[in-house]
């Protein structure tokens, strides 16, 4: 059994990722940490049945850092670092699912993030936790950077095209999130009122910080490819979890229809967590919700050189908790799949 | 044209107001005022449409309150008192949202709500705000405590049978309403994730403050009446306005169905608005939604003594704002149906 | 292995089996039937990742009875008797989703659902598939009646009354359900922009066919029980799973709080799948969402003789199929909990 | 009083109508259609109010078409070209909100709505109906065709650059509309539970019916612009009204931000339905909810030349009926905005 804690356990993604360890059949959950709830119930903090709501929540400095094998933490970027770096000196793995360690350039991450990162050598070590991408990389690495749930639905709805060389000028990704994606602390766009029967963009154009993380992913698959980026524009929707990109890309001249499809037919041929619709399916929150799949219909646009990508995940599965128990099959050579079918 | 100031703007109720008072042809806005947002316009606050969002908003220091016929008050029981009273002080009428002057005995309202009372003299003159029992009361006052959601939709429901002294033993009230009841302020229980494909029962039996309000009410109907009390349970669901109370209520032997559609039916006979539903038929959220209307239904179960009345009303329209509307027109002497319509 | 066949599998039950048997270790989903939709993939019917899709739905006529251990049946009441009746023959077990084998006595069948038993012999086999109730008798028997939605979460909120003979007069069950309850059949009531920010009670007072059955097994766990009735109210809430039922009981004089919640943690402390709440707490739909948990709170009235049981269920899962594998699993003699933590 | 009828009442379109009308002060409603619902209260249709429910519904065939001043259309295409000319005939002026009279070239209705068109001539004098294009001709017309609700939020937001000729290459246009714009008719999609939690592309590029009617008017502004066409991607969310279109378009080079922004306020500063947000702003649902305003946002994108226009409306308001009612006061030389504010 790999023994496992979970740094910043109260809010969503550490809900999710509760529930997936308590039905993984290789996984025991030693310890979880709040602050704020520390000695509370872990089902006075949710209201969950009795199986899992029994754990008792502790502050991260009672936590057994040394006790584990694996740690996720669940922490907000800036507030993630540190703890990753204790649990890294302490000897366990870790799968960090904030911001912190997924910029490669530092300079980058302070651009967008606003402070600078305290931590190079280990931002150094870091694998981004795209398994479709890094798999091997993933195998081998004691901190695995979880992605993004934008990221996750942009990236591996393009890559087939990026590591083709076929992305050119702006490709519109229009995305569209449920609102467990904003977390759960309390702010005016999560209150029911202002977000039910509302739809809202927000961040949109190239100012969002999952924005470079989808361009460096991209361009690392084609070092040779030309001129392009994204413009990027999320929506919150009033839907508890769920996501969906709708990508709209222009083919290079010459490039068919039939060869984009065989381009993503060869990629994901193998993947596990990949799902490509037959032609004429679009991809919708149904196809994946509580699931750790990301469904991707192609729809090329006949008497245009445009073909619409649709990507669809669960924010809180693929998106999130389902890809971190993913990294952690990969990282502990289990069968990539367990627990998550 | 009646002069208005609305202290408090910036909740649901504030808003629903000002879209009411918007497309009132006697009704003239002249400030609204919030401590939070004083400076700003109101289309700052709520993404509404230009005619609606052009007002600033004042501190309520600078509010001109002997400028203005009327004062709608929309803020939180305790904070009403001293505005209210400012307010009579300068000479406006007063129509208050709060529950500070609905209770008439101060040390119940002690006891529900765990202050005292500041204001013994307004509370004494204050009249309570349901047009369908207190119309003459209202249309001679100064000051009108416009009633609860909750409260409306009970009394209303089971006014009828009190007045004929038919109410006895426990009587059930099992309420569902939106969540703009719970006000625009940020906590958990109204945050998306927590509310969405969420159904939650909340301060169930003896322990709601509207529950005093209710049973003062009823009881005023018929001092004669024997021994009953309202078990009263509150449901949030996942909705944004509406309400609708389901009643359970024991007829006394002898009491036949007919006579009590009878008795709803000359109760109600003139009331612009309660609308008696056709036998058969129930009360739903969607017969009442945006509109300022009560709509009931008569459901005698067969066989038994029981008589379940649906009461369903818009928490923000009669449960609230529109209400208030309806007494500002009783107040000022206008037809009682004007702007609500 | 157990082998399965699913009769009917294109509704929210049959969708909701396949998931739940998909990951169960020791069943084998064998064919799938469907007269509508013979011949398309399951995923082509519902837009489901590909791990659940591709089984190939077939006619009824063409399912092998013989060559399963169970079949599940998913059809409608009415229809459902001769499918059952069939795979009977054929020797397999059943467990029937349907209401046609619930109410043990034929008349009270056809007086509720407007047409004549087919199946008496069939009828007098049949075992009431609540396990909390009819362990012994449920693991013994080869056809199991699975209890519906409504009753599932009445009975198992006042069965610890009802054994203690302390049920009398009125019980008020008030329940909300979610849409999926209805089905995927297509009716105005179900159709979004109706349901949508809509709550409507329907079929109130003693009409609904749940009563019965009900009664029925109340009934059985004390037949010195005096005289009592159930008022039931279901609630439609725009929700697409889960239930709530309120149930308010008058208890006899001289029965405690106290002794009530001896009671139900008695007759509760060894059930897997019932989670008696702490004293103040109220069940949710949160509280059992998305699992097989049946959440039961107790609410004494003080200053009153009523006791307020919340009581809540996913409709698909405690409510339907989550509770059809539990069956399974008594049935076949496995841990009852076996695929469904 | 202008003397209406409405044929076909029964819908979404039909009672948004009513119930604005209802306020309208020059506008009495004489008769309303239905076929099916013939002889019926319209309150037995929907469950609304009794001020708007006591009209009785009459079969077409008993309408006095001769006896009204209006007719507004609000059958389906196809159904609707026969019940227009008839009414025409009588002498009425009609408004169709059907898409039967909004294409220009019958060759084209004919091709993307499978029939022929059977009223050439009215088809020549029909006048599109977006006053904010065609005001003069709408004041002229005897029949109107009341645009579709995607072209409206689409039209609107881009027909600044289409007047300046500043459109070229493939314009995105990702729209997300409510439920409502579905009908209501059963389907699938439009069933709770399968839109509920969900978000769904459908008939996206080139395929949907009302992408030639935004193509027709946009380039009706400039017959110069060069070349460029709309791809464009409805998607359904769980929201029973509003409309957001997401608009990208590359601007020709030289083009400055400011510039496009002073094309938006000469074309609609004394627009009373539009409302271009300040910079900085994104349009949302709530924006527009309930209203017949279209609200605008732009967002360059610095370092590139794409422009995001977001276009919000109410899909039953500026999208359907509150248009087709502002339609009516333009034809009547009434105030554009009477009854809609």
């Amino acid at each position: 059994m790999i023994k496992i804690g979970i740094i910043g356990a109260t809010g969503y993604t550490g809900l999710e990722l509760l529930k997936l360890l308590s039905r993984h059949p290789a996984a025991e959950v030693t310890w979880l940490t709040s602050e704020q709830s520390a000695g509370q119930r872990f089902g006075d903090v949710f209201p969950v049945a009795p199986a899992l709501g029994d754990q008792v929540l502790v502050a991260s400095a009672s936590a057994d850092l040394a006790g584990v094998d694996l740690v996720f933490c669940c922490l907000p970027h800036a507030a993630s670092q540190g703890a990753v770096a204790a649990a890294r000196q302490a000897g366990a793995k870790v799968v960090d699912l904030s911001a912190d360690f997924r910029l490669h350039d530092p300079a980058i991450y302070e651009q967008w993030y606003g402070h600078s990162h305290q931590h190079h050598d280990l931002l150094a070590q870091a694998v981004y936790g795209l398994p479709e991408l890094h798999r091997a990389e993933i195998a081998a690495a004691d901190l695995v950077a979880n992605p993004g749930c934008y990221p996750t639905s942009v990236i591996l709805g393009l890559a087939p095209l990026a590591r083709a060389g076929w992305l050119m000028g702006p490709i519109i990704a229009d995305s569209k999130s449920g609102v467990s994606g904003a977390g759960r602390s309390l702010s005016l766009g999560a209150h029911f009122v202002e977000a039910n029967e509302n739809l809202s963009p927000y961040s949109i154009g190239r100012t969002h910080r999952h924005l470079p993380e989808m361009e460096q992913e991209l361009r690392l698959l084609n070092a040779e490819s030309g001129m392009w980026h994204v413009i990027f524009s999320p929506h919150l929707v009033p839907i508890s979890r769920g996501m969906l990109s709708t990508l709209y890309v222009t083919l290079p001249e010459g490039v068919e229809p039939a060869a984009v499809r065989e381009c993503y037919a060869a990629m994901y041929a193998d993947e596990p967590f990949v799902y490509l619709l037959k032609p004429g399916r679009v991809a919708t929150f149904a196809h994946t919700a509580h699931t750790n799949t990301c469904a991707i219909g192609l729809t090329p646009v006949p008497g245009t050189r445009t073909v619409i990508i649709t990507s669809s995940i669960d924010n809180l599965g693929k998106g999130a908790s389902g890809q971190a128990v993913q990294n952690m099959n990969v990282m502990f050579g289990l069968g990539e799949t367990v627990g998550l079918m």
